[in-house]
């Protein structure tokens, strides 16, 4: 089996089309014949295919909201089971860990004023920015991912001058991606200014020369499907470790504000009230416990 | 005093003149008649001038590297003293951690091929990046600062279904900034499998349903002007924590592998060989000694 390409496929630049499945698996651009997500439980995921399979999926020009497979009956189309985190689903789902982009395709049976009108047309990369698990109308469980437009190839110049009498420069292209971005909001630096900037589950706190560093997580995260607020009722102070545990659904917080997932209780202060309907969101969608993927 | 204002200024928008500093202050775009830094140690930075001051002033477009105020001498405009990491300096510094925008005012003393004529233009809002300390051509250290545009106003677009018979949809705009970008390279992937992903300061090793989660750090940064390598010799394979506080300064490895700052030895395996030099760049540029300033 040859090695898969991450990335673009040298030969097919963005607005390439397609006519098949196969000339798409031919080309290398997307190798499985049936499956919407090429990655199997080993790897990330290296490029999806939009298809209308599921009328939740959401082209919004710069970012992408794509449902995973399985599940579904055949004929009807309905869903009739949850969705495991296994195979595809996985896969895509690594690659938030990873940072490593994945080639979207549009097919025309993708539901979007910007599908092409038959076949298939190359998109271009994106990065896995979060993933979560929603209930669909049906009442099953589906694994939904939020992908955004890929920063790839920051070009980072380099100087150097020799001390001999031809001094010259280089330029270079250092291949960088962005593996997280840490956001902030006005309502995320009144959190931590009303924990000082100790972090909610372990108390730590960075005091460095210059000052105190941390990270506040929306418990519900912001924008479109979640529609969380940017209200303090919706956040925690947290440390850059646990801040990722958490934004990954290593760890959730029960209503009594125990911690589940790992040991202890949340820090919280009088005046804190966190929003239940917040945490509940959390855990039925962000919370992912081992064994019951 | 009236409260100092991040972000833009109404009624200015980016590209406005004016004819002097005293404009500019009147405006409210730059509040102070000489420093080039408006920030003050209990505060981040809210505007900076370009204005010729320091021959190592650069506008990349997008990116601008600046360096810190004091320690010249009024007639003749060479370093003759050290600068503090103190007043506007350390304001600079702490946008770092704050992520709060800064203006960016051009003046024509500015030697670029991007600075108006005569006076001052508003080129915008940035974000420090990051900030170290270099020893300049006299021998006398500076602050320096890596500024890069400010990613503002995200839009969040919500929707809310009401159940009764007229649905109707919200958008609305949620102003979020960028804190921090962590990044990954082909090497940074590379040492962290490397190490399993265990941090190499204290062993945590994140180890989620989905995958395992690490993040990688440049000993000596890439880019204008550390022009430090892609390569595991330039790399260290950290937890977010122990990540933020050596981008942060707050500690750093010395050549026989022990941590200054904080206690401990750094965990290296033997097929890992750290190139020295890139220690010493970070000892000498990012480490940051408490009183030291």
């Amino acid at each position: 089996m040859p090695e898969r390409i991450f990335g673009h496929i040298p030969g097919f630049p963005v607005g390439s089309w397609f006519e098949s499945g196969a000339e798409l698996a031919a080309a290398g651009l997307h190798r499985p014949l049936v499956a919407g997500i090429s990655g199997t439980e080993a790897d990330e995921a290296d490029s999806i295919v939009l298809s209308g399979g599921y009328e939740d999926d959401q082209d919004l020009g710069d970012e992408i909201l794509y449902t995973g497979q399985g599940g579904r009956d055949q004929n009807t189309g309905k869903q009739v089971a949850h969705q495991k985190l296994n195979r595809g689903n996985l896969a895509l789902a690594k690659s938030k860990l990873k940072g490593l982009p994945v080639r979207v395709i549009c097919g025309s049976a993708h539901k979007s004023n910007n599908s092409p009108s038959t076949g298939y047309r190359y998109d271009g990369l994106y990065r896995v920015e979060d993933f979560w698990q929603e209930k669909g109308r049906a009442g099953y469980y589906v694994w939904r991912y939020r992908l955004v437009k890929f920063f790839e190839n920051e070009i980072f110049t380099s100087s150097k001058v020799t001390d001999d009498l031809a001094s010259y420069s280089i330029s270079y292209r250092q291949e960088t991606n962005i593996l997280r971005i840490v956001r902030d909001t006005n309502q995320a630096r009144r959190i931590k200014e009303l924990y000082d900037y100790c972090c909610q589950v372990c108390s730590t706190r960075f005091e460095g020369a210059v000052g105190p560093y941390a990270e506040a997580a929306h418990i519900r995260p912001l924008g479109i499907p979640h529609n969380g607020c940017d209200s303090v009722d919706n956040l925690l102070c947290l440390c850059p470790n646990h801040h990722v545990l958490f934004d990954y659904g290593a760890f959730s917080v029960a209503d009594n504000l125990s911690l589940i997932g790992i040991e202890g209780v949340l820090t919280v202060i009088a005046e804190h009230k966190i929003h239940p309907d917040n945490l509940r969101y959390h855990r039925e969608h962000y919370y992912l416990k081992q064994g019951e993927l």
